[in-house]
């Protein structure tokens, strides 16, 4: 394990993290309440103060970088990026326990959106903005932002790579250019301008420069945390028309507007996730609003709030215009469903994400048929290409390390007490980064209910479903920390 | 397709059947009770009224039998037998609905025990008797009988091996003995064994003869129909002992008492599995019994109801002696964990069964490794044996069938409008053939109330759980059809 240039990725993202805490201090003096300031002040000073070492063991560092490296790298950089994000909510006061800022800052940061704030929209401009933009942070990640804006001296194309593919989403992470930094680059440009449009479109609807970035950005990451306790309920149509919209627009994977920007509409169109991804939400949205067509007075509000809500919940965001935890059984059910999908891959979207599901739809029709023909070698195509095995196999495990990783945090978060809907529904939204649950977690209410345990069992799920499993399953395998 | 075989092959079953009928056509007549001693009597006759052409037209079959013949014989065989099994409830008017009918019997064969009689002490003996006599059939596997007993001229052991695989529950089915058949053979002799043991364990304890025979039956094929409402509840805690015990025999691989009986004990200790099963049962014991501590006045009775509502849900049995839906949410949490894992491979129980969530553990600890050292190739071993590549892709492929299959029912019976913590319930317990789930099909519930939609998928789930999927998938395959 290179520990040095761990230590020195680390500090680069702590220094980054303490930049990034500049605007909403800055908001915060504007609006001339000292004491958020303060504590975004202090929590800058932190950063700065414990990247300083960690850089400096850095500075010797040698190039040897590999997969476990990246995974090692994206683990801990989230968690120190956390530990120091959390920080202003704890110092202003604004949640005084420390778990619960941290579960406020992980739930940002890995895009999800539950809250354990009851009362939202009291808090102070500041807070609420660092809040948002953690989202935003999160959504195409930080390491992805440093490989694409910051020179790590010497690096290689190897480096970028391994560290590119611990943190971005999706069973095969491709290059769209010949070299990986400039493909970050891309990335996040794609993402700045989709942010930019959504933004403009929020405040010619009619949202302030505050609310219409705040939303702007929870929109992009796919997060989902609202300014008010109504989330979008509050809005216009032509608002929530245009979250609607854009959280569709983020699920998707931003190779296909890459593919769009060089013209290449077909392969776009080809694109078999894609197809998948739109195929799936417009089934939901049709049997949803049969399904709830007598709770509305028009057909207008309806499909509105079925497509409201579907969207939200396919790329994970977790925004409400209605409180779907009253709706039928069967529409809860289909929701419910569609925590587990996810978005696509590539995108800021969390869940099991359309192009493993599709994947493990086309092993088990492979399966079929070798059990018919067990001598025929088949290859799996999708969008026509050949999928290599070691990316079949790595789906096949994700799905089992899913099932596991739910399982036992369903038991141990049980131990509180609420019901089996509530609990099942908590793991669901946390671990595939949605936000809001069922019941007790549903989307009127908040996780502040839960205990200490439980939290911590919950922050865990967030992370290891944003970052996908396998970059915390790494830091509790011994394996990755010999000394080669 | 060698469609003649099949047909042959299901005459055979059919007949079998209508022999199985006798018992309880008889103990109606000595009751007395000429309705139900009617309709088995019909019953009889109609199964071999249809056993007699397809028997005609199977006489001039080939030998041709590959895995294909064997899924589709095992899918069409259980199906026919579910059809005509039905029928004495129906004829009789015990159950006056077909579709009704239709679930108690694929609920018997493949040793769920979902109920809809919603009072079940009320019903003729013969009616009580063939529910508790379909879970033993089906608890082995109605071919494994007829490959065991009937001589079927001039077939293969290639053949006997395709219906032996395509019928017993498992990833790895092996042979005990060089031939098929006999394997088939000593197989049921260690069921029909451990099953007398258990009835006379029953029988000494105050139960009377009929009441043992039932109870023992829904004991060795882990079905769980009971006699009476209260299910065990009503029994002295010596017979809840007893069924803890047998519950847990009738989940060990019965290649274990194979090894036994040829006093290879050391293999027996060995066996991975089998310790994976013990340990989590005790682990699951005394967690809950931890949990409910407060519920119960002794300790004894309160580690009694543990370990029986543990043994009969890992086991699939079904069988309570407490309505656990009372249970705090932790116990709950495990129990209904504990339908997912199931018992042994080779066993008479349900669920993904230990062996294969032993090696979904291995193939991702794997994929962690390999996503360390990409060159290395390893093999997965358990108890000391390398399990072949095609076998862990297989395992894949079913825990992605399973969820599939799963998320889709969960959605379609959503719409009878149940909360979703009974509809979930309801999917695990039929699925997996365990019984009972939680809120409105709890231990005290039936599933009377769900529509006839809602029971054919339940009743597909109980057949696709039992037949372990792919027999059932194959019938859904048009390649599977093809003459070649």
């Amino acid at each position: 394990m290179n520990y040095k240039m761990v230590g020195r990725i680390i500090a680069l993202i702590l220094a980054l993290e303490a930049a990034f805490m500049l605007p909403p201090a800055i908001i915060c003096l504007c609006d001339g309440d000292m004491t958020a300031g303060f504590a975004f002040f202090l929590s800058i000073v932190a950063a700065l103060l414990a990247a300083a070492p960690l850089g400096y063991i850095g500075r010797s560092a040698n190039q040897r970088f590999y997969a476990r490296e990246g995974f090692v790298c994206v683990a801990f950089g989230w968690l120190a990026m956390s530990l120091f994000g959390c920080l202003p909510f704890w110092i202003s006061g604004v949640i005084p326990r420390f778990i619960d800022a941290l579960f406020e800052i992980v739930s940002g940061f890995t895009t999800t959106g539950a809250s354990i704030l009851d009362f939202v929209g009291d808090q102070p401009r500041g807070i609420l903005f660092w809040r948002s933009f953690s989202h935003w942070l999160g959504g195409m990640g930080i390491l992805v932002f440093l490989l694409a804006v910051i020179p790590v001296s010497g690096r290689s194309d190897g480096f970028t790579m391994h560290l590119l593919r611990a943190e971005s989403p999706g069973p095969n992470v491709g290059k769209l250019v010949p070299r990986m930094r400039e493909t970050a680059l891309i990335l996040y440009l794609i993402y700045i301008g989709l942010t930019i449009l959504d933004f403009l479109f929020l405040f010619f609807g009619g949202l302030s420069v505050f609310e219409a970035i705040c939303i702007a950005f929870g929109t992009a990451g796919t997060g989902g945390f609202g300014l008010v306790n109504s989330s979008i309920a509050g809005y216009s149509p032509f608002i929530q028309n245009v979250c609607t919209v854009f959280m569709l627009l983020f699920g998707v994977n931003f190779t296909c507007y890459y593919l769009l920007l060089l013209r290449r509409i077909r392969a776009v169109v080809r694109d078999e996730e894609l197809r998948f991804y739109f195929g799936t939400v417009l089934v939901s949205v049709a049997l949803i609003a049969f399904n709830i067509r007598s709770l509305y007075p028009s057909f207008e509000e309806t499909l509105r709030h079925a497509f409201f809500q579907v969207a939200s919940i396919i790329t994970t965001t977790g925004y409400s215009t209605a409180d779907f935890d009253l709706w039928p059984s069967f529409s809860k059910a289909i929701l419910l469903s569609l925590m587990l999908v996810g978005a696509c891959a590539g995108s800021t979207g969390g869940g099991i994400k359309c192009a493993r599901v599709l994947l493990l739809f086309k092993c088990l029709k492979r399966n079929v048929r070798l059990l018919l023909h067990p001598q025929r070698v088949q290859t799996i195509k999708v969008s026509g290409g050949a999928i290599n095995e070691r990316v079949l196999e790595n789906t096949n495990a994700y799905l089992s390390a899913y099932v596991i990783i739910m399982v036992l945090s369903f038991i141990i978060i049980s131990f509180d007490g609420f019901s089996p809907a509530t609990n099942i529904s908590a793991v669901f939204a946390c671990f595939n980064n949605i936000g809001p649950g069922l019941e007790s977690v549903g989307p009127t209410c908040s996780y502040a209910g839960y205990g200490a345990l439980s939290k911590l069992v919950l922050i865990f799920d967030m992370l290891a479903g944003r970052l996908e499993i396998f970059p915390i399953l790494m830091l509790l395998n011994p394996e990755a920390w010999k000394h080669k």
